[in-house]
């Protein structure tokens, strides 16, 4: 997760939505392998579809179906329906979430497709969004199609 | 649909995966408007999640929420999981299916969550994907998300 939050800190930064993502894979002999980490790039980059999931996984390219299927993907906020989408086309059998008070997703459908969901409640990344969402009511309704 | 399947068949031409999408907007007097247009671009960007209804909103850019919710998708093949969740996440109400019989989405889904679903088992959309999947059916199955 430490590589998920310094990706939404990095966000906050650039002016963006400070939600981060980190993509491990776990390896033949069980290491594990931070394959790709990003952010949401609505703000940055004029993109709809670059959230802190979607990110990761285009940072991380094209990957065999292999490799999602030993991976856990972590991310700062529950996934909207976007992300739970895209964690379910290709099997990644495991979210680590940091928070879901700020926002809701999909965990519930996760689970019904045989997703393991961990949420942590961390304080920092609650902050992030709080701050945000304080100062950018509007970019953030926007992000999660709300008007 | 006439703008997916062009853009079904751009992506042929280029070494791409067939697949085409359009987003069309009503507008205020009843008006429609095509909004974006745009095709798969695994091959081309080597990424894993531009399929054509993702890669279609990316080219419409960042929308207000009221403009999406007035809209209508395209999509010359049946819509993923992820593809089905970033429908979802931007409330479009309608989607329009040139075919659902090489691949089967998340049509059902999309129904239970109050979506509009038309499928049209269009020839044309399915001699695309016969004749791609029989030459390329590795990138075929990973742009699924299947080994
Ligand atoms: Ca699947
Ligand atoms: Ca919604
Ligand atoms: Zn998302
Ligand atoms: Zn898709």
């Amino acid at each position: 997760m430490g590589a998920a939050i310094e990706q939404a800190k990095k966000s906050l930064l650039e002016g963006g939505i400070p939600i981060g993502s980190a993509l491990v894979a776990q390896e033949a002999g069980g290491e594990l392998k931070l394959l790709a980490a990003s952010h949401n790039q609505r703000i940055q980059k004029n993109s709809p579809i670059l959230h802190g999931e979607t990110a990761t996984l285009e940072q991380a390219g094209r990957l065999k179906a292999s490799v999602y299927r030993k991976s856990t993907i972590y991310t700062t906020l529950s996934p909207c329906d976007m992300c739970t989408g895209t964690i379910l086309l290709y099997n990644i059998p495991r979210v680590v979430i940091g928070e879901n008070k700020t926002f809701l997703g999909g965990e519930e459908y996760l689970k019904s497709r045989g997703v393991e969901v961990v949420v942590l409640d961390d304080f920092e990344c609650k902050k992030l969004m709080a701050q945000f969402i304080q100062e950018h009511p509007e970019e953030w309704n926007e992000d999660i199609g709300e008007p």
